[in-house]
């Protein structure tokens, strides 16, 4: 059992791998960074959409009211779901491109132009910075995945 | 070959992966479910949001009628996206955290709670419960992630 | 150092998850085409939603009415939500099913069917196509993926 520990923590040990790890959880907790920002605005915005968030301001019309929209939390909650269509790619093709055999330097460099591009992204749309702040900095984190993407295919293809 | 997939399998023998592997599979069969339970609410409900879905009830307005959004249906997919929004970084964050080397005792802790928090989230939110507990098990699976980041982070750190 | 990026080789050796990695960085790809459809039918439509796309089209009333939404960009849009629904499952499930020994030849079958699946899927969804083809497609995928989880928790379950 302890051998098998071992083999899994030669995984982590990998530098590769740890560049994958660290990278790939710093991206998703600032994916989860916009849970708690859509909650902040829901409550200093007073904009709910269950009717069971709003019983603690009173009953019927008054707390009625607080079932609306409001194009800040709206804004947050686009750009979470940016951070889903994205960060699933990254991911899953991530991980296989760093269990891929990549050059740690090259590997190093795909995950921090990823990073740094999505948490220029969340700035770029939080702001908002006028385009195309924002388009740009999606498409680095794309053409990065494409280009991990292609190692992969290049690497294992199987069909 | 048959060596290297006996290597894989050693991966799918040690206790802290398979619990892993089994926790993450029930929440994603769980995250899956909403779609049936979406699926179900609109065709009892008759609430669609394609044409071509409503073409079985005949043409014209008599169709165009069932093209509507239900409170209902929008409760379950606000559940579903829920489910993306907190599984996915418990899949990324979770399959690092398992290779890092944690005490079996403690990886159960962490996906048995996060598991219970997900499956008690989906009854507070379809049922609905009364505040605060969906937002208490929104934060218990939250929490439980931000533990396995941080063991993540503190073993692998390689930016 | 070498020895253990010889062992992370062995693992994108062995045929199972070479096929693994092949049709997820395949699905995954099909999903990142979602956004570029949506960018190319908001620009050709003419339908943003955040005032700051809008700018280039001049200022006030002018650039405010590009602020809308569009059926084509929102049918895009529903087939990018469905992929993120299906293929998140796909990611996590399918590699702990190729990480469970499955036969080459019915591993890859469940690859091909679930690729197809959601391919043909977005096809039926973008055309559109007459139902049952969206519905049929989006049940082969789900199948699938069930009959993946099926594999995983008979081989590793661990509660």
């Amino acid at each position: 059992r302890s051998g098998e520990m071992a083999k899994l923590t030669q995984l982590i040990d990998n530098e590769v791998f740890r560049a994958y790890a660290t990278y790939t959880t710093i991206v998703l907790l600032k994916m989860m960074l916009m849970s708690l920002i859509t909650a902040y605005f829901r409550i200093t915005r007073k904009a709910f959409v269950n009717p069971e968030d709003t019983a603690s301001f009173g009953k019927g019309e008054n707390a009625k009211k607080y079932l609306r929209t409001d194009p800040d939390v709206e804004r947050v909650r686009r750009g979470h779901l940016n951070d889903l269509e994205n960060i699933v790619p990254f991911l899953g093709i991530g991980l296989l491109y760093a269990l891929s055999g990549p050059e740690l330097y090259t590997a190093l460099l795909h995950f921090r132009i990823f990073a740094g591009a999505r948490i220029t992204h969340t700035f770029a749309y939080l702001i908002p910075l006028p385009q195309p702040s924002r388009g740009l900095s999606w498409a680095a984190g794309y053409a990065v995945t494409i280009s991990m993407a292609y190692k992969v295919l290049k690497t294992a293809l199987y069909l």
